[in-house]
Protein backbone atom coordinates (compact mmCIF):
# COMPACT_ATOMS: atom_id res chain seq x y z
CA UNK A 1 0.00 0.00 0.00
CA UNK A 2 0.92 3.27 -0.83
CA UNK A 3 1.33 6.20 1.59
CA UNK A 4 1.13 8.37 -0.76
CA UNK A 5 -2.01 9.81 -1.44
CA UNK A 6 -2.47 10.48 -5.10
CA UNK A 7 -6.23 12.33 -5.32
CA UNK A 8 -4.39 15.05 -2.80
CA UNK A 9 -1.53 15.00 -4.99
CA UNK A 10 -3.09 15.90 -8.03
CA UNK A 11 -5.72 18.09 -6.75
CA UNK A 12 -2.66 20.37 -4.98
CA UNK A 13 -0.88 20.08 -8.62
CA UNK A 14 -4.23 20.46 -10.37
CA UNK A 15 -4.99 23.80 -8.20
CA UNK A 16 -1.46 25.25 -8.83
CA UNK A 17 -1.86 24.88 -12.62
CA UNK A 18 -4.56 26.56 -12.57
CA UNK A 19 -3.48 29.63 -10.64
CA UNK A 20 -0.78 29.84 -13.21
CA UNK A 21 -3.38 29.89 -16.15
CA UNK A 22 -5.63 32.06 -14.54
CA UNK A 23 -3.14 34.85 -14.01
CA UNK A 24 -1.88 34.48 -17.45
CA UNK A 25 -5.10 34.91 -18.72
CA UNK A 26 -6.24 37.50 -17.27
CA UNK A 27 -3.24 39.33 -18.48
CA UNK A 28 -4.22 38.71 -22.03
CA UNK A 29 -6.48 42.17 -22.53
CA UNK A 30 -3.36 44.31 -20.98
CA UNK A 31 -0.97 43.05 -23.51
CA UNK A 32 -3.26 44.18 -26.66
CA UNK A 33 -5.31 41.34 -27.29
CA UNK A 34 -9.09 42.53 -28.21
CA UNK A 35 -11.29 41.43 -25.59
CA UNK A 36 -14.10 38.58 -27.42
CA UNK A 37 -11.03 36.98 -28.36
CA UNK A 38 -9.25 36.85 -24.82
CA UNK A 39 -12.79 35.85 -23.75
CA UNK A 40 -12.63 33.01 -26.06
CA UNK A 41 -9.32 31.85 -25.21
CA UNK A 42 -10.12 32.18 -21.72
CA UNK A 43 -13.22 30.05 -22.12
CA UNK A 44 -11.26 27.17 -23.44
CA UNK A 45 -8.45 27.43 -21.29
CA UNK A 46 -10.10 27.74 -18.11
CA UNK A 47 -12.75 24.76 -18.82
CA UNK A 48 -10.88 22.41 -16.57
CA UNK A 49 -9.88 19.06 -17.64
CA UNK A 50 -7.31 16.76 -15.53
CA UNK A 51 -4.15 19.09 -16.73
CA UNK A 52 -1.94 15.62 -16.92
CA UNK A 53 1.08 17.56 -19.32
CA UNK A 54 1.61 20.69 -17.23
CA UNK A 55 1.50 18.48 -14.22
CA UNK A 56 3.93 15.89 -15.55
CA UNK A 57 5.87 19.19 -16.85
CA UNK A 58 6.04 20.42 -13.03
CA UNK A 59 6.35 16.81 -11.22
CA UNK A 60 9.42 16.66 -13.54
CA UNK A 61 11.13 20.03 -12.47
CA UNK A 62 10.41 19.44 -9.09
CA UNK A 63 12.22 15.73 -8.91
CA UNK A 64 15.19 17.58 -10.79
CA UNK A 65 15.66 20.36 -8.22
CA UNK A 66 14.31 18.37 -5.32
CA UNK A 67 11.35 21.22 -4.30
CA UNK A 68 8.28 21.80 -5.01
CA UNK A 69 6.51 24.78 -4.73
CA UNK A 70 4.29 27.71 -6.48
CA UNK A 71 7.53 30.06 -7.95
CA UNK A 72 8.79 27.14 -10.55
CA UNK A 73 11.57 27.32 -13.52
CA UNK A 74 9.24 25.28 -15.21
CA UNK A 75 5.78 27.30 -14.99
CA UNK A 76 5.85 29.15 -18.40
CA UNK A 77 6.25 25.48 -19.47
CA UNK A 78 3.56 23.89 -18.10
CA UNK A 79 1.38 26.50 -19.57
CA UNK A 80 2.32 26.72 -22.90
CA UNK A 81 1.56 22.82 -22.72
CA UNK A 82 -1.57 23.73 -21.68
CA UNK A 83 -2.37 26.16 -24.54
CA UNK A 84 -1.39 23.84 -26.97
CA UNK A 85 -3.59 21.08 -26.01
CA UNK A 86 -6.36 23.73 -25.58
CA UNK A 87 -5.96 24.91 -29.33
CA UNK A 88 -5.73 21.20 -30.63
CA UNK A 89 -9.39 20.39 -28.81
CA UNK A 90 -11.34 23.81 -29.90
CA UNK A 91 -9.41 22.66 -33.98
CA UNK A 92 -10.06 19.08 -33.22
CA UNK A 93 -13.85 19.61 -32.52
CA UNK A 94 -14.77 22.02 -35.51
CA UNK A 95 -17.27 20.73 -38.09
CA UNK A 96 -15.09 20.24 -40.64
CA UNK A 97 -12.60 17.79 -38.01
CA UNK A 98 -14.59 15.83 -34.77
CA UNK A 99 -17.94 17.90 -35.27
CA UNK A 100 -18.59 17.97 -31.67
CA UNK A 101 -20.80 20.34 -29.63
CA UNK A 102 -19.83 19.66 -26.32
CA UNK A 103 -16.93 19.40 -24.24
CA UNK A 104 -16.52 18.60 -20.61
CA UNK A 105 -20.45 19.32 -20.43
CA UNK A 106 -19.92 22.66 -21.93
CA UNK A 107 -20.75 23.97 -25.66
CA UNK A 108 -17.91 23.45 -27.75
CA UNK A 109 -16.19 26.71 -29.03
CA UNK A 110 -17.80 27.32 -32.31
CA UNK A 111 -20.72 26.90 -30.67
CA UNK A 112 -20.53 29.85 -28.52
CA UNK A 113 -18.24 32.00 -30.65
CA UNK A 114 -18.47 30.90 -34.16
CA UNK A 115 -16.59 28.65 -36.25
CA UNK A 116 -14.08 31.81 -37.66
CA UNK A 117 -13.75 32.59 -34.06
CA UNK A 118 -12.99 29.02 -32.91
CA UNK A 119 -10.09 28.45 -35.59
CA UNK A 120 -8.85 32.27 -34.19
CA UNK A 121 -8.88 31.47 -30.48
CA UNK A 122 -7.18 28.06 -31.61
CA UNK A 123 -4.72 30.25 -33.66
CA UNK A 124 -4.40 32.51 -30.66
CA UNK A 125 -3.50 29.79 -28.48
CA UNK A 126 -0.56 27.75 -30.09
CA UNK A 127 1.14 30.87 -31.00
CA UNK A 128 0.75 32.31 -27.19
CA UNK A 129 2.48 29.08 -26.31
CA UNK A 130 5.25 30.09 -27.89
CA UNK A 131 5.33 33.59 -26.56
CA UNK A 132 5.04 32.52 -23.15
CA UNK A 133 8.07 30.24 -23.49
CA UNK A 134 9.99 32.75 -25.62
CA UNK A 135 9.17 35.05 -23.00
CA UNK A 136 11.66 32.81 -20.52
CA UNK A 137 15.09 33.26 -19.41
CA UNK A 138 18.08 32.24 -21.57
CA UNK A 139 19.77 29.92 -22.49
CA UNK A 140 16.64 27.63 -21.70
CA UNK A 141 13.91 29.42 -23.53
CA UNK A 142 15.36 28.51 -27.23
CA UNK A 143 15.53 24.75 -26.21
CA UNK A 144 11.98 25.19 -24.43
CA UNK A 145 10.47 26.49 -27.65
CA UNK A 146 12.22 23.89 -30.13
CA UNK A 147 10.94 20.91 -27.54
CA UNK A 148 7.38 21.92 -28.16
CA UNK A 149 7.63 22.90 -31.47
CA UNK A 150 8.85 19.63 -32.75
CA UNK A 151 6.32 17.65 -30.60
CA UNK A 152 3.24 20.03 -31.49
CA UNK A 153 4.24 20.07 -35.07
CA UNK A 154 4.20 18.59 -38.63
CA UNK A 155 6.17 15.16 -37.32
CA UNK A 156 4.19 15.72 -34.07
CA UNK A 157 0.81 15.92 -32.79
CA UNK A 158 -0.74 17.68 -35.85
CA UNK A 159 1.13 14.79 -37.99
CA UNK A 160 -0.90 12.24 -35.76
CA UNK A 161 -4.21 14.07 -36.22
CA UNK A 162 -3.37 13.81 -39.93
CA UNK A 163 -3.08 10.06 -39.83
CA UNK A 164 -6.25 9.44 -37.46
CA UNK A 165 -8.20 10.97 -39.97
CA UNK A 166 -7.07 9.60 -42.99
CA UNK A 167 -9.63 7.66 -44.84
CA UNK A 168 -7.66 4.54 -45.89
CA UNK A 169 -5.74 3.75 -42.40
CA UNK A 170 -4.48 0.40 -42.08
CA UNK A 171 -5.81 -1.54 -39.46
CA UNK A 172 -2.23 -2.42 -38.53
CA UNK A 173 -0.04 -2.41 -35.02
CA UNK A 174 2.37 -0.17 -36.87
CA UNK A 175 0.38 2.36 -37.95
CA UNK A 176 -1.72 2.58 -34.81
CA UNK A 177 1.41 2.70 -32.12
CA UNK A 178 2.68 5.19 -34.89
CA UNK A 179 -0.74 7.59 -34.75
CA UNK A 180 -0.64 7.39 -31.53
CA UNK A 181 2.48 8.13 -30.99
CA UNK A 182 2.59 11.05 -32.86
CA UNK A 183 -1.16 12.12 -31.72
CA UNK A 184 -0.84 12.38 -27.95
CA UNK A 185 2.65 10.79 -26.99
CA UNK A 186 4.62 13.55 -28.31
CA UNK A 187 2.84 16.71 -26.49
CA UNK A 188 2.90 13.79 -23.57
CA UNK A 189 6.68 12.79 -23.67
CA UNK A 190 7.73 17.00 -24.29
CA UNK A 191 5.58 17.57 -20.88
CA UNK A 192 8.13 15.47 -19.27
CA UNK A 193 11.61 16.45 -21.00
CA UNK A 194 10.65 20.64 -21.03
CA UNK A 195 10.22 19.38 -16.87
CA UNK A 196 13.65 18.38 -17.06
CA UNK A 197 14.84 20.96 -19.56
CA UNK A 198 13.47 23.99 -17.79
CA UNK A 199 14.73 23.02 -13.95
CA UNK A 200 18.44 22.80 -15.84
CA UNK A 201 18.23 18.62 -15.63
CA UNK A 202 21.70 16.40 -16.84
CA UNK A 203 20.87 14.63 -19.39
CA UNK A 204 20.47 11.13 -18.23
CA UNK A 205 17.49 12.71 -16.25
CA UNK A 206 16.37 13.66 -19.92
CA UNK A 207 16.65 10.35 -21.41
CA UNK A 208 14.48 9.32 -18.29
CA UNK A 209 11.72 11.74 -18.92
CA UNK A 210 11.79 10.80 -22.26
CA UNK A 211 11.19 7.19 -21.47
CA UNK A 212 8.62 8.12 -19.10
CA UNK A 213 6.77 10.17 -21.39
CA UNK A 214 6.99 7.54 -24.24
CA UNK A 215 5.80 4.85 -21.62
CA UNK A 216 2.83 6.45 -20.02
CA UNK A 217 1.55 7.97 -23.30
CA UNK A 218 1.33 4.78 -25.04
CA UNK A 219 0.07 2.88 -22.29
CA UNK A 220 -2.59 5.40 -21.62
CA UNK A 221 -4.06 5.39 -24.71
CA UNK A 222 -4.79 1.49 -24.18
CA UNK A 223 -5.56 1.60 -21.18
CA UNK A 224 -8.16 4.49 -23.12
CA UNK A 225 -8.68 1.93 -25.97
CA UNK A 226 -9.72 -1.01 -23.38
CA UNK A 227 -11.88 1.15 -21.82
CA UNK A 228 -13.83 2.08 -24.45
CA UNK A 229 -14.50 -1.62 -24.65
CA UNK A 230 -14.82 -2.87 -21.21
CA UNK A 231 -16.68 -0.22 -19.08
CA UNK A 232 -20.28 0.68 -18.74
CA UNK A 233 -21.81 4.50 -19.58
CA UNK A 234 -22.15 4.81 -15.40
CA UNK A 235 -18.42 4.28 -14.57
CA UNK A 236 -17.33 6.44 -17.91
CA UNK A 237 -19.82 9.62 -17.95
CA UNK A 238 -20.54 8.76 -21.29
CA UNK A 239 -21.21 6.51 -23.94
CA UNK A 240 -18.96 3.64 -24.50
CA UNK A 241 -18.16 1.57 -26.99
CA UNK A 242 -17.27 4.33 -29.33
CA UNK A 243 -14.90 3.66 -31.48
CA UNK A 244 -16.10 0.59 -32.43
CA UNK A 245 -19.31 2.27 -34.09
CA UNK A 246 -17.12 5.02 -35.65
CA UNK A 247 -15.26 2.48 -37.03
CA UNK A 248 -11.74 3.36 -34.99
CA UNK A 249 -9.18 1.22 -34.81
CA UNK A 250 -8.07 0.08 -31.24
CA UNK A 251 -5.70 -1.78 -29.37
CA UNK A 252 -8.01 -4.42 -28.43
CA UNK A 253 -9.77 -4.24 -31.67
CA UNK A 254 -5.97 -5.03 -33.62
CA UNK A 255 -4.32 -7.27 -30.77
CA UNK A 256 -6.82 -8.24 -28.85
CA UNK A 257 -7.93 -7.55 -24.80
CA UNK A 258 -5.26 -10.00 -23.72
CA UNK A 259 -1.98 -8.80 -25.42
CA UNK A 260 -3.28 -5.07 -24.63
CA UNK A 261 -3.45 -5.27 -21.40
CA UNK A 262 0.06 -6.73 -21.29
CA UNK A 263 1.69 -4.25 -23.31
CA UNK A 264 -0.05 -1.48 -21.00
CA UNK A 265 1.40 -3.05 -17.69
CA UNK A 266 4.80 -3.36 -19.76
CA UNK A 267 4.78 0.31 -20.41
CA UNK A 268 3.66 1.32 -17.13
CA UNK A 269 6.90 -0.61 -15.85
CA UNK A 270 9.15 0.73 -17.99
CA UNK A 271 7.93 4.35 -16.86
CA UNK A 272 8.16 3.50 -13.20
CA UNK A 273 11.85 2.14 -13.40
CA UNK A 274 12.69 5.50 -15.41
CA UNK A 275 11.66 7.26 -12.41
CA UNK A 276 12.88 5.67 -9.75
CA UNK A 277 16.38 6.79 -9.40
CA UNK A 278 15.14 10.32 -9.78
CA UNK A 279 12.23 10.55 -7.30
CA UNK A 280 12.78 6.82 -5.10
CA UNK A 281 10.49 4.35 -4.81
CA UNK A 282 6.79 5.18 -4.52
CA UNK A 283 7.58 8.65 -5.61
CA UNK A 284 4.56 11.07 -7.78
CA UNK A 285 5.54 9.65 -11.01
CA UNK A 286 5.36 6.44 -10.33
CA UNK A 287 2.19 6.78 -8.56
CA UNK A 288 0.98 9.05 -11.25
CA UNK A 289 1.86 6.18 -14.12
CA UNK A 290 0.36 3.05 -11.97
CA UNK A 291 -2.75 4.65 -11.65
CA UNK A 292 -3.51 5.17 -15.37
CA UNK A 293 -4.05 0.93 -15.28
CA UNK A 294 -5.75 1.41 -11.81
CA UNK A 295 -8.38 3.49 -12.96
CA UNK A 296 -9.62 0.31 -15.29
CA UNK A 297 -10.47 -1.35 -11.84
CA UNK B 1 16.06 58.65 -61.64
CA UNK B 2 17.49 55.63 -59.48
CA UNK B 3 20.42 53.95 -60.73
CA UNK B 4 19.11 50.85 -58.90
CA UNK B 5 16.95 48.48 -60.39
CA UNK B 6 14.23 47.64 -58.46
CA UNK B 7 12.94 44.69 -60.72
CA UNK B 8 16.01 42.62 -60.77
CA UNK B 9 16.15 43.13 -57.12
CA UNK B 10 13.50 41.77 -56.33
CA UNK B 11 13.68 38.68 -58.53
CA UNK B 12 17.17 37.80 -57.15
CA UNK B 13 15.75 38.34 -54.02
CA UNK B 14 12.58 36.18 -54.57
CA UNK B 15 14.73 33.48 -56.26
CA UNK B 16 16.44 33.53 -53.15
CA UNK B 17 13.61 33.31 -51.07
CA UNK B 18 11.96 30.36 -53.47
CA UNK B 19 15.42 28.51 -52.63
CA UNK B 20 15.00 28.00 -48.98
CA UNK B 21 11.46 27.60 -48.63
CA UNK B 22 12.14 24.65 -51.27
CA UNK B 23 15.27 22.84 -49.57
CA UNK B 24 13.09 23.06 -46.40
CA UNK B 25 9.79 21.75 -47.62
CA UNK B 26 11.46 19.01 -49.56
CA UNK B 27 12.96 18.03 -46.11
CA UNK B 28 9.77 17.29 -44.40
CA UNK B 29 9.10 14.15 -44.72
CA UNK B 30 12.60 12.72 -44.30
CA UNK B 31 12.05 14.58 -40.42
CA UNK B 32 8.72 12.66 -40.09
CA UNK B 33 5.74 14.64 -41.38
CA UNK B 34 3.24 12.71 -43.24
CA UNK B 35 3.12 12.55 -46.99
CA UNK B 36 0.13 14.26 -47.30
CA UNK B 37 0.13 16.26 -44.50
CA UNK B 38 3.84 17.55 -46.40
CA UNK B 39 2.00 17.83 -49.91
CA UNK B 40 -0.53 20.40 -48.40
CA UNK B 41 2.09 22.10 -46.54
CA UNK B 42 4.12 22.81 -50.04
CA UNK B 43 1.04 23.35 -52.08
CA UNK B 44 0.70 26.59 -50.18
CA UNK B 45 3.93 27.45 -49.18
CA UNK B 46 5.35 27.38 -52.53
CA UNK B 47 2.60 28.76 -54.16
CA UNK B 48 4.22 32.31 -55.37
CA UNK B 49 3.49 35.48 -53.94
CA UNK B 50 5.90 38.71 -53.37
CA UNK B 51 7.70 36.90 -50.36
CA UNK B 52 7.90 41.09 -48.84
CA UNK B 53 8.04 39.26 -45.55
CA UNK B 54 11.35 37.06 -46.18
CA UNK B 55 13.05 39.47 -48.50
CA UNK B 56 12.26 42.26 -46.23
CA UNK B 57 14.07 39.86 -43.62
CA UNK B 58 16.99 39.49 -45.40
CA UNK B 59 17.30 42.57 -46.82
CA UNK B 60 17.96 43.95 -43.27
CA UNK B 61 20.08 41.85 -42.52
CA UNK B 62 22.18 41.98 -45.47
CA UNK B 63 22.18 46.12 -44.78
CA UNK B 64 23.46 45.32 -41.15
CA UNK B 65 26.00 42.71 -42.04
CA UNK B 66 27.07 45.39 -45.01
CA UNK B 67 26.93 41.87 -47.31
CA UNK B 68 24.58 39.78 -49.02
CA UNK B 69 24.49 35.95 -49.82
CA UNK B 70 22.78 32.95 -50.00
CA UNK B 71 24.46 31.77 -46.12
CA UNK B 72 22.67 34.44 -44.12
CA UNK B 73 22.00 34.39 -40.27
CA UNK B 74 18.37 35.47 -41.66
CA UNK B 75 17.91 32.92 -43.95
CA UNK B 76 15.45 30.53 -41.20
CA UNK B 77 13.79 33.53 -39.92
CA UNK B 78 12.91 34.50 -43.58
CA UNK B 79 11.14 30.84 -43.62
CA UNK B 80 9.72 31.03 -40.71
CA UNK B 81 7.64 34.72 -41.59
CA UNK B 82 6.81 33.08 -45.00
CA UNK B 83 5.32 29.89 -42.92
CA UNK B 84 3.22 32.64 -40.41
CA UNK B 85 1.92 34.56 -43.60
CA UNK B 86 1.65 31.41 -45.82
CA UNK B 87 -0.33 29.99 -42.53
CA UNK B 88 -2.90 32.64 -42.29
CA UNK B 89 -3.60 32.80 -45.86
CA UNK B 90 -4.65 29.33 -45.77
CA UNK B 91 -7.38 29.79 -42.36
CA UNK B 92 -8.61 32.89 -43.95
CA UNK B 93 -9.62 31.15 -46.95
CA UNK B 94 -12.19 28.50 -44.90
CA UNK B 95 -15.34 28.65 -45.76
CA UNK B 96 -15.65 29.56 -41.81
CA UNK B 97 -13.46 33.07 -42.87
CA UNK B 98 -13.41 34.74 -46.27
CA UNK B 99 -14.43 31.53 -48.04
CA UNK B 100 -12.43 31.83 -50.72
CA UNK B 101 -11.95 29.21 -53.62
CA UNK B 102 -8.85 30.84 -55.58
CA UNK B 103 -5.98 32.70 -54.30
CA UNK B 104 -3.51 33.24 -57.05
CA UNK B 105 -5.21 31.50 -59.59
CA UNK B 106 -5.16 28.31 -58.15
CA UNK B 107 -7.79 26.89 -55.95
CA UNK B 108 -7.43 27.10 -51.85
CA UNK B 109 -6.41 24.70 -49.93
CA UNK B 110 -9.48 23.21 -48.86
CA UNK B 111 -10.44 23.02 -52.33
CA UNK B 112 -7.63 21.07 -53.16
CA UNK B 113 -7.02 19.02 -49.82
CA UNK B 114 -10.72 19.30 -47.72
CA UNK B 115 -11.33 21.16 -44.89
CA UNK B 116 -9.71 19.04 -41.76
CA UNK B 117 -6.85 19.28 -44.03
CA UNK B 118 -6.35 22.98 -44.10
CA UNK B 119 -6.87 23.89 -40.84
CA UNK B 120 -4.14 20.89 -39.83
CA UNK B 121 -1.88 22.19 -42.80
CA UNK B 122 -2.61 25.88 -41.05
CA UNK B 123 -1.90 24.57 -37.73
CA UNK B 124 1.64 22.60 -38.87
CA UNK B 125 2.83 25.84 -40.90
CA UNK B 126 2.43 28.45 -37.56
CA UNK B 127 4.27 25.39 -35.14
CA UNK B 128 6.97 24.92 -38.08
CA UNK B 129 7.81 28.08 -37.87
CA UNK B 130 9.04 28.00 -34.67
CA UNK B 131 10.39 24.63 -34.84
CA UNK B 132 12.78 26.77 -38.10
CA UNK B 133 13.68 29.92 -35.70
CA UNK B 134 13.83 27.67 -32.93
CA UNK B 135 16.27 25.02 -34.49
CA UNK B 136 18.99 28.38 -35.18
CA UNK B 137 22.35 29.12 -33.56
CA UNK B 138 21.71 30.83 -29.23
CA UNK B 139 21.62 33.78 -28.28
CA UNK B 140 18.77 34.78 -30.84
CA UNK B 141 16.80 31.60 -31.09
CA UNK B 142 14.71 32.88 -28.17
CA UNK B 143 14.81 36.57 -29.30
CA UNK B 144 13.59 35.68 -32.45
CA UNK B 145 10.50 33.22 -31.39
CA UNK B 146 9.14 35.78 -29.29
CA UNK B 147 9.64 38.59 -31.59
CA UNK B 148 7.68 36.46 -33.94
CA UNK B 149 5.37 34.78 -31.37
CA UNK B 150 4.40 38.50 -30.38
CA UNK B 151 3.50 39.79 -33.95
CA UNK B 152 1.54 36.95 -35.15
CA UNK B 153 -0.61 36.14 -32.15
CA UNK B 154 -3.52 37.52 -30.32
CA UNK B 155 -2.13 40.92 -29.55
CA UNK B 156 -0.89 40.82 -33.59
CA UNK B 157 -2.07 39.28 -36.46
CA UNK B 158 -4.54 37.12 -35.06
CA UNK B 159 -6.09 40.15 -33.07
CA UNK B 160 -5.90 42.00 -36.22
CA UNK B 161 -7.88 39.15 -37.91
CA UNK B 162 -10.35 39.00 -35.06
CA UNK B 163 -10.98 42.93 -35.48
CA UNK B 164 -11.67 42.71 -38.91
CA UNK B 165 -14.41 40.07 -38.78
CA UNK B 166 -16.07 41.68 -35.76
CA UNK B 167 -19.85 42.28 -36.33
CA UNK B 168 -19.90 45.90 -34.83
CA UNK B 169 -16.44 47.54 -36.29
CA UNK B 170 -16.70 51.55 -35.72
CA UNK B 171 -16.09 53.67 -39.06
CA UNK B 172 -13.84 54.95 -37.18
CA UNK B 173 -9.91 55.72 -38.21
CA UNK B 174 -8.47 54.80 -34.69
CA UNK B 175 -10.16 51.24 -35.25
CA UNK B 176 -9.19 51.24 -38.69
CA UNK B 177 -5.53 51.65 -37.96
CA UNK B 178 -5.55 49.51 -34.90
CA UNK B 179 -6.78 46.90 -37.22
CA UNK B 180 -4.16 47.48 -39.99
CA UNK B 181 -1.62 47.60 -37.63
CA UNK B 182 -2.55 44.06 -35.66
CA UNK B 183 -3.59 42.59 -38.97
CA UNK B 184 -0.95 43.03 -41.05
CA UNK B 185 1.32 45.18 -39.93
CA UNK B 186 2.69 43.86 -36.83
CA UNK B 187 4.31 40.67 -39.22
CA UNK B 188 6.13 43.13 -41.65
CA UNK B 189 7.26 44.90 -38.89
CA UNK B 190 8.48 41.59 -37.09
CA UNK B 191 10.09 40.59 -40.08
CA UNK B 192 12.62 44.00 -40.44
CA UNK B 193 12.68 43.36 -36.86
CA UNK B 194 13.91 40.08 -37.08
CA UNK B 195 16.60 40.54 -39.59
CA UNK B 196 18.22 42.73 -37.90
CA UNK B 197 18.05 40.62 -34.33
CA UNK B 198 19.02 37.26 -36.97
CA UNK B 199 22.02 39.97 -37.90
CA UNK B 200 23.30 40.77 -34.80
CA UNK B 201 22.14 44.43 -34.94
CA UNK B 202 22.32 47.28 -32.49
CA UNK B 203 19.56 49.04 -30.84
CA UNK B 204 19.96 51.67 -33.44
CA UNK B 205 19.61 49.48 -36.29
CA UNK B 206 16.33 48.28 -34.63
CA UNK B 207 14.56 51.19 -33.61
CA UNK B 208 14.93 52.26 -37.77
CA UNK B 209 14.10 48.39 -38.84
CA UNK B 210 10.85 48.92 -36.34
CA UNK B 211 9.89 52.54 -37.71
CA UNK B 212 10.77 51.36 -40.96
CA UNK B 213 7.94 48.44 -40.42
CA UNK B 214 5.49 50.09 -38.96
CA UNK B 215 5.87 53.09 -41.68
CA UNK B 216 5.53 50.86 -45.31
CA UNK B 217 2.65 48.51 -43.36
CA UNK B 218 0.30 51.35 -43.20
CA UNK B 219 1.50 52.90 -46.34
CA UNK B 220 1.23 49.45 -48.11
CA UNK B 221 -2.43 49.15 -46.12
CA UNK B 222 -3.35 52.73 -47.38
CA UNK B 223 -2.07 52.16 -51.18
CA UNK B 224 -4.52 48.50 -51.32
CA UNK B 225 -7.14 50.73 -50.12
CA UNK B 226 -6.72 53.33 -52.50
CA UNK B 227 -6.06 51.11 -55.68
CA UNK B 228 -8.97 49.16 -54.81
CA UNK B 229 -10.77 52.65 -55.52
CA UNK B 230 -9.31 54.13 -58.23
CA UNK B 231 -7.76 51.10 -60.47
CA UNK B 232 -9.37 49.33 -63.29
CA UNK B 233 -9.62 45.33 -63.16
CA UNK B 234 -7.05 45.19 -65.81
CA UNK B 235 -5.05 46.91 -64.20
CA UNK B 236 -5.45 44.96 -61.47
CA UNK B 237 -6.11 41.20 -62.57
CA UNK B 238 -9.03 40.93 -59.96
CA UNK B 239 -12.31 42.42 -59.76
CA UNK B 240 -12.04 46.72 -58.16
CA UNK B 241 -14.38 48.08 -55.69
CA UNK B 242 -14.29 44.91 -53.58
CA UNK B 243 -13.88 46.52 -50.50
CA UNK B 244 -16.90 49.26 -50.74
CA UNK B 245 -18.66 45.90 -51.67
CA UNK B 246 -17.81 43.83 -48.54
CA UNK B 247 -18.85 47.43 -46.95
CA UNK B 248 -15.71 47.32 -45.55
CA UNK B 249 -14.19 50.19 -44.00
CA UNK B 250 -11.31 51.08 -45.57
CA UNK B 251 -8.93 54.81 -45.81
CA UNK B 252 -10.08 57.03 -48.44
CA UNK B 253 -13.91 55.76 -47.38
CA UNK B 254 -12.99 56.72 -43.82
CA UNK B 255 -10.83 60.14 -44.38
CA UNK B 256 -11.27 60.42 -47.95
CA UNK B 257 -8.93 60.01 -51.47
CA UNK B 258 -6.62 62.79 -50.74
CA UNK B 259 -5.77 62.63 -47.25
CA UNK B 260 -5.60 58.86 -47.82
CA UNK B 261 -2.75 59.77 -50.41
CA UNK B 262 -1.09 61.92 -47.99
CA UNK B 263 -0.57 60.37 -45.33
CA UNK B 264 0.55 57.30 -47.31
CA UNK B 265 3.25 59.89 -48.58
CA UNK B 266 4.53 60.79 -45.17
CA UNK B 267 4.58 57.52 -43.81
CA UNK B 268 6.87 56.40 -47.29
CA UNK B 269 9.12 59.24 -46.05
CA UNK B 270 9.70 58.04 -42.34
CA UNK B 271 10.47 54.98 -43.54
CA UNK B 272 12.51 56.05 -45.99
CA UNK B 273 14.56 58.31 -43.69
CA UNK B 274 14.41 55.52 -40.90
CA UNK B 275 16.63 53.53 -43.48
CA UNK B 276 19.45 55.40 -44.99
CA UNK B 277 21.70 55.48 -42.15
CA UNK B 278 21.48 52.00 -42.13
CA UNK B 279 22.06 51.45 -46.20
CA UNK B 280 22.80 55.13 -47.86
CA UNK B 281 20.59 57.35 -49.84
CA UNK B 282 18.92 55.11 -52.72
CA UNK B 283 19.39 52.04 -51.28
CA UNK B 284 17.05 49.12 -51.66
CA UNK B 285 15.09 49.60 -48.74
CA UNK B 286 14.58 53.23 -49.32
CA UNK B 287 13.30 52.32 -53.20
CA UNK B 288 10.97 49.38 -52.02
CA UNK B 289 9.45 51.66 -49.64
CA UNK B 290 8.77 53.99 -52.13
CA UNK B 291 7.87 51.38 -54.82
CA UNK B 292 4.10 51.09 -52.19
CA UNK B 293 2.84 54.49 -54.25
CA UNK B 294 4.29 54.48 -56.97
CA UNK B 295 2.57 51.21 -58.17
CA UNK B 296 -0.57 53.58 -58.27
CA UNK B 297 0.25 55.57 -61.01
Amino acid sequence: MSTFDLKDFLSVQQTRVESLLLSRANRLESTGTPPRLAEAMRYSLLAGGKRLRPILCLVFSDSVRKQSGSLSPADDAACALEYIHTYSLIHDDLPAMDNDDYRRGRPTSHKVFGEAMAILAGDALLTEAFNVLASGPEPVRGALCRELAVAAGSAGMVGGQVLDIAEDRPAQIDYLSRMHSLKTGALIRAACRMGVLAAGGNADALQRADTYGDSIGLAFQIADDILDVISTPEKMGKPVHADAAAGRHTYPAVIGLEASWMLAERKVADAVAAVEPLEGAGGPLSVIARYVLERNS
